[in-house]
């Protein structure tokens, strides 16, 4: 075929992107995932599928004939549905939600539909003028201070109850000031900006200094951020993950970062990066902005101060929760995954900066084959040079979307619908002395345990020789065994905890009460197990009554009816 | 709000993934795609928007009160579509394509329907398992050796003329040896396989010997390859771009690089890693694999070696182009990306390595939240440490729907057949005196220019003062101008040339007609310009004869009916 002529013009039924054969197509993929939706709670949350399972089904080579789309969707439904765990049922309180929703889908299907490459302005320019403008909305939803945004514009319609203050000018800043962008995921946004640091601090000390650069979090960040720095090349053993307390709620102390930066400082190092959380993942804990920047601006010798809200930034939109970002015009950098809490499907987060040019410094290509007028006039964002890679998606079309259909009023009644079922479930935790909570909560996750055995000492007895961490273990595996709901756990402070973590798109009060229920029931078949196995000690057994039991258990049907 | 009961039942209007409304507004989507797919040829292919020029037509700031979706898609049509670079335009020539289908597209659209979490197997087994089958099928497809794969399984149906040898066993790989990832794009690719380089290396000759670590490419790599070298710390002065010679066609030579690495080595540098690419970005140029690999093993001191294949890649499905990789097995890893050239939509960036094994020790995280039975037992491979960020999509499915949709018969047709017209718009440019083919022309793109004006020499006048250079820079320009045809140019070995990349889902022959008859058009109405402005030199016009012009013309249009 090849060497040959021209090949033939294609049929309709071999043209891969034939408009009739994608509207028919099309029409079944839409009808099959609302569907899906409307019978989800019909499938277990979490898949019982052994390893190896899907290369059993599968034949070990692509199909050299095409097959029918009706014959790949039957195997969509038989061979892949029972092997997903269903993050958007609403009895998954796994993990942090990553929220789907009818615009977030149909934006990234229109992305893909357009297939534009978005690599720079000249690329197709409505990609990265939407991105600027959809990351000054939410920027501003967020109360950033205007140093973050690209043009705060003129009075907010959205954010009245903030107080912004107007920018002068309604045209964006496009030459290296502040300004976001969109990129995959904190990691993504993580290396970015560490190698924007980096690169900033080495021209000060010299390009082998490299060894030097010591970079700072708690041992409650996320494990993306250790995992970035040793990609861009800090040492392993210069990464300082300051212990939390529980005194502190499990927050990075200030006092403690300063001794660690004083300590490095003196034998010679290089403070270069501090990452501050805003919402961890085992806990919710909020790292206090204001003081840290002080320390890091003080102490540091202008280290890079990023602020990782992947989770805790969603709930700022509302303003009874912004406090948890005080302090952030003491950073550099900020990022949050709007598609966490923001119902914009994975993967979709937004990463602001103060100073791009220290982005753009680093990560700027200009090779010839992109060259173009619009670029070279520097009148535009080529948002290649503000990220890792060079290909992007049009992500922008699915923040747009979820903003628009909503509405910065729904989306915060999204949120504290969240909240007020965390809080829910954490009075019914209280409501049973089997159970304590382990860490105040403070957005829409409860961190949770049983609380049964107890040293004489009063402590935990966490040797795992039948202790309230492998209690509690027990306990998980018996709540996830039962396919109904699904949670995860953590450890903080050496205590295994339940994490209960409210945020899926349908879930209801009634989830809630039921996955209760679960807990409860598992619970009191784990109780006499544990006590028959003569586990309990002098202190003895807390409170198992049926009162406080009965109570709890009813607490909260009513007001979910 | 908050502080107060459990949150009211959403109703159907509130809640953000109400099945109803999702079938509703989705089938919208999809005729709106369908509708943009059918009149895509209405729209000219550039955009003809001004810098700016969306930002005066959204508010300053997001709603505050939901927006009806009619509305929305309104602005869709009269905002964002005339601020596109429409890529799926049959006459859109420039770059690579990067190709939509209906396969491509509805698989990201089930992606995000399902929206499932995708970073470890225990997060959604399905995703994990249906990764590990695809890359499988592809890497076959590829004849890649078993070395890159999980598992071969019995003898292929799709690639008899290959001659694969079966593997004995049909279970999967999953302890550290070869397999395949689904990343983003080329440049994570080159930064996964860059740190366990250099890691492995940093073994070796220990931690603080990073600033002596050197990097091997041409001057006609990827500037992807430059921007992962620096964010994985590798000095920019320890970066080789060797020098190419349009005599190898631009190809990098093994002799050059044996000396680049020789001066290394003799002044105690530490040769890391080689980056060989399978189809330049500028002129599809291809690195002879065998002998470079040869060179990398002996005086490399066991360097790693990638093949960026990502768009050459794609054509290896062919037989008869499969020779490129030849030499393949002394390779490392490589990276093909399917949204070029396999219809799955940005993005979807295939990397296979043989020893997943120095991936892992680099990229692999294990916080206790993430612990699993499933992880801790080893049987599963967890994609979280195959790559940098911990979030993913479920990226198989498309590439999954594609390779069933189509079929390996099928895929290679649409490939042979843009080869097809690339080689009659050869013919084409060969058939106009005034026009040459710059470099022979491997795949689908032909690197083509206007040679009017000659020194003396016989040489390129490129001093851009009304030479060659300047003439087909105008020529492009244009071309572009019109706005029906887009293309884009490169610059190789000092001569500008015009890049005419076929490629599209929809491009069919008469579309390459039209675009050749557009730049006679523009090149009719260069010449006598250029001609009037004194720019012919001694060695005079060459051959624009009516005869050759009408020839070449007319040369393509019977073929195409």
């Amino acid at each position: 075929m090849a060497g040959h002529d021209v090949a033939g013009k294609p049929t309709p039924t071999t043209n891969p992107m034939n408009p009739d054969e994608f509207r028919r197509q099309g029409h079944m993929f839409i009808d099959f995932i609302a569907d899906y939706y409307a019978n989800i709670e019909q499938y277990p949350v979490t898949s019982k599928v052994k390893p190896g399972y899907l290369r059993e089904l599968l034949p070990p080579s692509a199909p050299f004939e095409a097959e029918p789309i009706e014959e790949i969707m039957r195997d969509v439904q038989s061979h892949i549905i029972p092997g997903i765990t269903h993050w958007q049922h609403p009895s998954h309180f796994a993990y942090f939600a990553c929220t789907a929703s009818t615009a977030g889908i149909l934006g990234e299907l229109l992305s893909a539909g357009l297939n534009a490459q978005a690599f720079g302005w000249a690329a197709s320019p409505a990609a990265t003028e939407l991105e600027m403008v959809v990351m000054d909305w939410f920027g501003e939803m967020l109360n950033l201070p205007r140093t973050f945004l690209f043009s705060c514009g003129v009075r907010s319609r959205s954010n009245q109850e903030l107080k912004l203050e107007p920018k002068p000018s309604k045209s964006a800043n496009v030459g290296g000031g502040g300004g976001g962008v969109i990129v995959g995921t904190t990691c993504d946004a993580l290396i970015i900006v560490l190698v924007a640091a980096r690169d900033r601090k080495l021209t000060e000390i010299g390009k082998d200094g490299i060894g030097k650069l010591v970079v700072y979090c708690s041992d409650q960040t996320h494990c993306t951020f250790e995992k970035a720095a040793k990609v861009v090349g800090i040492q392993p053993g210069n990464i300082r993950a300051i212990a939390t307390t529980k005194t502190t709620s499990f927050a990075l102390s200030p006092d403690s970062l300063e001794s660690a930066i004083r300590s490095d400082v003196e034998i010679g190092m290089v403070p270069l990066f501090l990452c501050a959380t805003v919402g961890t993942t085992s806990t919710t804990a909020v790292d206090p902005l204001e003081p840290l920047c002080r320390v890091a601006k003080e102490h540091g010798g202008g280290m890079w101060v990023h602020v990782d809200a992947a989770y805790g930034g969603g709930p700022c939109i509302c303003p009874e929760f912004r406090h948890v970002l005080d302090g952030i015009e003491g950073a550099d950098s900020i990022s949050v995954n709007a598609h966490k809490w923001f119902l914009t499907t994975v993967d979709c987060c937004c990463l602001w900066v103060k100073d791009s040019s220290a982005i753009k410094k680093s990560l700027s290509t200009n090779p010839e084959y992109l060259k173009n007028r619009a670029s070279d006039s520097g009148d535009v964002v080529d948002y290649k040079d503000w990220q890792l890679t060079l290909s992007r998606r049009f992500r922008s079309l699915k923040l747009w979307l979820v903003l628009r259909s909503h509405g910065v009023g729904k989306l915060r009644e999204f949120v504290r619908g969240h909240v007020a079922m965390a809080e829910a479930f954490e009075r019914l935790v209280e409501g049973d002395e089997r159970f304590e909570v382990v860490v105040p909560r403070r957005f829409s996750l409860v961190c949770f345990r049983m609380v049964v055995v107890m040293t004489s000492a009063g402590n935990d007895d966490d040797d795992g020789g039948g202790g309230n961490n492998l209690m509690n273990r027990k306990l998980l595996e018996r709540i996830n065994g039962s396919g109904r709901v699904f949670m995860t756990h953590a450890v903080a402070g050496g205590v295994y905890m339940l994490r209960f973590a409210v945020g899926g798109t349908l879930t209801e009060p009634r989830h809630v009460v039921e996955a209760w229920k679960m807990v409860q029931e598992q619970a009191d078949a784990i109780y006499p197990a544990e006590h028959a196995n003569g586990c309990s000690t002098p202190n003895g057994i807390r409170g198992v009554s049926d009162q406080s039991h009965a109570k709890s258990n009813g607490e909260m049907s009513d007001s979910s009816n």
